[in-house]
């Protein structure tokens, strides 16, 4: 049935490094396809490598959840704007490879982009609205890029269940929203964000950041920290908390704010008064490299 | 795992016409789990009602093809402009359910608008340049729509092989070019027009047609049988063509041209000289009713 797949497919690691590096779509299908003949669950971990802690905490979820443990390592060129940094984004396979085998995954699915985007391609996932907003308004076509690459790779390695970061609220609630619109049959599991110590939210893009922006980072955290204390003490307009939030991380000279916004987690509107359950969220230009952070309000609010 | 699942789902006919009617969307995904389990082969109709030799035709080659068949009907509002045909549409889900049983279907897909979307339905599949030209420049937002629906039905049937009409072309580029890009695992076959005797191809819109609209409505094909005519006699220049086949149709009064083109099968862009392989394509308003018709060349073309 429909795409050609390669005879004999047989699933074992075939490199030192016991995890199993798969380079052609045609046989990460098949290698799915086999998988689930043999009724094993698939985890699904969808990364652009550079992994750092906030990965592993995906992939260790996945191997708890499921038999087979499947990470994908695609720097995706779709969602990087003309300006961004596609090209200078870290790329590491070898430590990458590393630190998957050390959290037990099989397989690690690390396609190029000339196969993932033939000359051809013109076919792309949006989700309106939600796409605009927050980082969708700096990064016109971002989102677009990201749901588009996420489906293809649903259909390539057709997972049970699939892993995203809570760092990235945004693109999970489009992506969540993706997979009940299109009737995507796959699980999506939101976890945690990691932290530095001092707060500082884990990304790939931390290591663009210098010795003093590096230390600047941290009041992006701090701003949302200082929102929640805020919010404990019953200060429930969200006007007044960005005010503080803002006037906060103005004080560091390296950080340029792209926005801060507390909305809604279902339709990222803005909201008119703070509640449980809703998102506040911020982007931050420090020096040169956009960092991004939020909180869940999780605690009932009291008025 | 996903979607919740009805218990105990069994897979059998409880409708006297022989044929199960499932409107749920969680039954469907179900139903088709159970199959894929017993590895039955699937094979699926995406329809919207009022079935016709044409559509029979396509039931014809899944039965053949497949163990199990899947008709879907579906008018689907997403494929309609706001001024375009939805309400009048012509809807028999009995005839239809008995034509589905006498080419031996076993279900029919019949989901309502509100399942299929409800009201935070925020996410569509578009394919970018091939959506905007021919039918697409004067039903803005028409493809998106279908392949949309399209990409959705293949969640939830989960077929090996789907199958549309060749009356449809551009539809059918369109979807075969989603499937490929997004990765999507199913098997298009594309089967040929069905025409009625003096060779208006048959279409769920032709009952809209009066008794002079119709008589004219053969207009569409002998202009097809004109053109391949002319490039049998080695006129190989499009234009030439195209001016004769407009002469043609605007003989007829009840006759008004939308477009007439011929095109290159994969990337539907005008040709500059006729080949074999080519798309000759064309839509015409009679009366209130617009009508499609198309011819591949098959033939090689020697001049």
């Amino acid at each position: 049935m429909s795409p050609a797949l390669p005879k004999n497919i047989k699933i074992k690691n075939t490199r030192k490094s016991g995890v199993k590096i798969i380079r052609r779509i045609e046989e990460m299908v098949g290698v799915s396809k086999e998988y689930r003949k043999k009724n094993k669950t698939i985890g699904f971990v969808p990364t652009m490598g550079a992994l750092h802690q906030g990965h592993l905490s995906l992939i260790r979820q996945a191997r708890k959840d499921n038999d087979i443990v499947v990470v994908s390592i695609f720097v995706n060129p779709t969602q990087f704007g003309h300006k961004e940094d596609l090209k200078k984004y870290p790329r590491n396979l070898k430590k990458d490879a590393r630190l998957c085998k050390q959290e037990g995954a099989e397989i690690i699915f690390y396609p190029d982009a000339s196969q993932m985007y033939p000359a051809n391609h013109r076919t792309y996932v949006t989700v309106e609205k939600l796409s605009d907003c927050l980082c969708g308004k700096s990064r016109p076509g971002h989102f677009k890029g990201v749901v588009t690459v996420v489906a293809k790779f649903f259909n390539i390695v057709n997972p049970d269940v699939a892993y995203f970061g809570q760092k990235d609220a945004q693109q999970a609630i489009i992506i969540k929203r993706a997979v009940a619109d299109l009737n995507i049959p796959v699980e999506i599991k939101v976890m945690p964000i990691v932290r530095e110590r001092d707060g500082l939210a884990l990304s790939s893009r931390n290591v663009y950041l210098n010795k003093k922006e590096r230390k600047d980072a941290v009041v992006l955290s701090q701003s949302l920290d200082m929102a929640k204390h805020l919010i404990k003490r019953k200060i429930l307009d969200p006007r007044k908390i960005i005010k503080k939030m803002n006037e906060l991380i103005r004080r560091k000279k390296t950080a340029k704010i792209d926005y801060i916004s507390i909305v809604d987690l279902k339709n990222l509107e803005p909201i008119k008064r703070i509640r449980e359950g809703c998102l506040i969220t911020l982007a931050v230009r420090v020096g040169r490299t956009r960092l991004i952070d939020n909180i869940i309000l999780k605690f009932k609010v009291k008025s």
